[in-house]
């Protein structure tokens, strides 16, 4: 038996590369800031909400302006939804900044997420502790959870907590619905006068939390190049058997930035994008007849291989399947009651639903598989309602490919398939050089916006692409990257996400190449993340991140 | 676009360690023998079926003894059978040695497996082809095939097209199988007087072709690594939620070598041994009882989370099974002429089979989910029998765990399933540091054999915990190695393989310890292949191997 691999050693004893900005130490750090900030839309209805830490300016760190305050600070720290490579080291950076500006502070960890500080479930850490967890994978150090920071009793809890701890910070790490929270509890404790701050850090591996200020999330690095690795090793194995299609659908069900930079990594023979179905209202059958023309062109060629992405959401953003899920929902929220129903076959379930259904939702249904028909069917949500989540949306593409290209004189192939899903592999690897850096930076610049004085501040790293002595720290004003959308039939203030922006460079350039992937053989075979290397091997970015800042890509 | 990723561009230029038998160069290598080998069991059958070749001596390369003659031989090399990582590298070394030894031999890739030398598909390899290969995985250099090189026909041809390329040696890269049929050939060829010469190559990253003088295959390493960097991803992630259950199904039918390393690398929950199921002649049930009792102690500690490991051959060595599918497959064939049946829908079918099939038999069918019922009558292969390979034992597994749960009083938590399946994403993986020195070595002593007038060889490289100049080079007589076994009803001379060893030191060690990993969580995080790092990082091979040969474990 052992305690940790090689690697796991090896990677303890990596020092993370800090921001350029922050790289004098937490002391020398000066501060500045821009002018006032506004909404991204929504202006009054956000100002009105967020009364007390609306348009506040955007603040630069650099060894120009105001120093900070090195005033003592105990702070509290929450990691809050899905895990994304990196987290440990946001805590190590933050804790390390803390420790720095006074040995006498303390930091607190809530355990399980949200729950935790609401709770008051915590640890507190000290250096023994946090240096297992330096450079690591997972958010095991304290858990992670869902538990959503937004009532006025979990506010009083919250309060409650920190004073008990003398805390006088909280950072959250969480997508885009945990920093919503995070400033609405920004409010609520300067509204109450409490001198309580609150700074979220930007997470999440499906890489939508980005906009103007904030170029990525953490986490995405990471997740895309491991899924970029199993892609190109399937890859490989295609080209090599010449005897497969493998459809390989990529956790992520409201973005494809995942999807999208695998491949531009891997250069697969098709990759679906999901908001270009929507922008496009592709039905169903015409994505099958778009991969039914790749697979027929193919083996036309002598290829009977290739190598498919979809991503997770794909089914939410078909506008007709979208509306017959909707209908299935209201029909069988009344069929369960009635025993004919709940006791008949399979086969004469989907009689009674189709019957029900308008013509349209009938169509949709019945062309599905039985095998996707019966995923529909069994094992609902709470709520009654179809877990979309738990369709098997790669094997639905392959059986439905199947069948149409039994309608297909023109093919003479033949049509083997594999189907795979990939995300747990990737959510909590050990992150990359760019990852560990990023984030151990995120987590020192925190407590420099916290040592500022600031509130409802998200922690901000630009110039990535470059090395991390150009870095720039700053902070961003939650209410800045806010509007206001519908969720659940009401409106609410949430930080707007990004989706894949089908004018923009990244998309451009997968759009400019994917015929050439799909009939030729561009397979580009990433391998493993590296960490001790060449550079241009272990602390590139994205592929996605060159595009957008425009940089000649590198690696 | 790119061609090749950063890591890709990298790897080309990686040196692979020679074999310290082989530094010196193919001119200054020398060798000797032992003295006449006899086979592993059965030994007049084989002596009888390869007369020729048979009792040769185990032969060795170093400093002393005769040396290599430096005839002009062209050479051709066949890659056999399923993926394996270094594959490649087996062709370069090979290339390097025979182009050392006379800059005017040739090397030609038979094209698409075996078949590419009968129908006289080839290449001729040159400096410019062979260096966009090194040290890259997959067998897509020449393709690869599951043709069987056995009859008179296939060997007649198989001599046509070495005649016609005037070939004196032929290399495959294979299995157990191919290299049991690389001996028919050397036989055969022998025989005849053609003069020309056959050498294998042990490949497979099932790990099963080991014995007394071959230590291991290659493409078990990389493969074994690649899945337990997967593993432990999952692992992290499961200890981080908390909330899942992942099975994972590992490629591997007929040997649980992979499942075993796998699990000392990443120390899961639970790990089963496909070996130790059929010793023990466990049934489904006992199985599920067992994963069941895990799932609930640890529940009972508050764990609602784990991972399992699954061999993907499990089903077929639980007695139980394999005589339920046996008589299955009999019931089937004759009810498939039956319209009554072939019409029934599925449920009305499963009432059938079941009234046809002996009471055992019939207790275990209907102890099936619906899921895997319908598997086992979906897709039969080309003979109408059920395909085991297509049973996705894993959610066979969750599903009886599932219905165990609900009767088992004293189970108060929760269980949430992931089903995982990993083979496809190891087998075309980019080589380790050990397999590319390996397999280079490999190929470069395939040579060396083929200089010293050796046919119906293994080619062997041994000492491999040791660094790569203690390694010892040679070759071992196919027949060696071989015994008679009943397949299809008749008794062929095969390559013996190697299960996994209940009494020998790996599996001990697992079973040591693996009650400790069933209930308190000692999950290694193996990480990603390393090629640039520290010497324990990158360059240590498995567990499996250091455990075998009872070296100190360094990595």
């Amino acid at each position: 038996m052992r305690d940790l691999s090689p690697l796991q050693k090896a990677r303890l004893n990596y020092n993370p590369k800090l921001a350029g900005a922050l790289v004098k130490g937490i002391k020398n750090v000066k501060i500045s800031f821009s002018g006032a900030t506004s909404a991204v839309k929504d202006e009054n209805e956000i100002k009105e909400l967020f009364k007390d830490v609306y348009g506040q300016p955007i603040a630069s760190f650099s060894d120009k302006g105001e120093s900070l305050s090195m005033l003592n600070k105990n702070v509290g720290v929450i990691l809050s939804g899905g895990q994304a490579p990196g987290g440990h080291n946001v805590i190590a950076g933050l804790y390390d900044a803390l420790k720095q500006a006074n040995s006498s502070n303390k930091l607190y960890g809530f355990l399980g997420g949200p729950s935790g500080i609401i709770d008051s479930e915590y640890i507190e850490f000290n250096d023994e502790f946090i240096n297992e967890y330096r450079n690591t994978g997972g958010f095991d150090i304290i858990g992670s959870g869902r538990t959503k920071l937004e009532t006025e009793e979990q506010f009083e809890k919250t309060l409650a907590t920190c004073n008990a701890l003398n805390i006088s910070a909280i950072v959250i790490i969480g997508g885009d619905d945990s920093n919503t929270n995070a400033c609405m509890l920004a409010q609520w404790l300067k509204a109450k006068n409490t001198g309580i701050q609150v700074i979220g850090c930007p997470k999440t591996i499906d890489g939508d939390l980005k906009n103007s200020q904030i170029e990525i999330s953490f986490g995405f690095d990471t997740a895309a190049k491991t899924y970029s690795e199993l892609v190109g090793n399937i890859q490989r194995d295609a080209n090599s058997a010449k005897k497969y299609w493998h459809f390989i659908k990529l956790m992520g069900r409201s973005a494809t930035h995942v999807g999208l930079e695998v491949a531009l990594q891997t250069q697969p023979n098709i990759a679906l994008i999901s908001e270009e179905v929507e922008a496009k209202k592709q039905s169903l059958k015409s994505i099958v007849d778009y991969i039914t023309d790749v697979v027929v062109k193919r083996a036309n060629a002598g290829k009977n291989f290739g190598v498919a992405l979809i991503p997770e959401g794909l089914i939410e953003f078909i506008p007709e399947m979208k509306t017959m899920i909707s209908a299935l929902n209201d029909i069988l929220a009344s069929l369960e009651k009635e025993s004919s129903f709940v006791n008949a076959q399979n086969e004469e379930k989907y009689s009674i639903i189709s019957a029900k259904l308008d013509n349209e939702s009938a169509g949709v249904f019945n062309s599905l598989p039985s095998l996707i028909k019966a995923q529909l069917l069994m094992d609902r949500d709470p709520h009654g309602n179809v877990q979309v989540s738990k369709i098997e949306t790669e094997k639905l593409l392959i059986e439905m490919v199947k069948a149409n290209l039994k309608q297909r004189s023109d093919f003479k192939g033949k049509f083997s398939e594999q189907a795979h899903f990939f995300g747990y592999e990737g959510r909590c690897a050990a992150p990359s050089n760019f990852d560990a850096d990023y984030c151990y930076s995120l987590g020192y610049n925190a407590f420099a916006l916290i040592s500022a004085g600031l509130s409802g501040y998200l922690s901000c790293i630009k110039n990535l692409t470059e090395p991390a002595a150009n870095w720039k720290a700053g902070g961003v004003p939650l209410t800045m990257m806010m509007n206001m959308e519908k969720r659940h039939g009401k409106m609410k203030p949430v930080i707007q996400k990004a989706l894949v922006d089908l004018n923009g460079p990244v998309f451009k350039e997968f759009e400019t190449n994917r015929e050439k992937y799909a009939l030729e053989d561009c397979y580009v075979y990433p391998g493993a993340i590296q960490y001790f290397g060449p550079a241009e091997v272990c602390d590139c970015t994205t592929l996605t991140l060159q595009l957008e800042q425009k940089v000649a890509v590198q690696c």
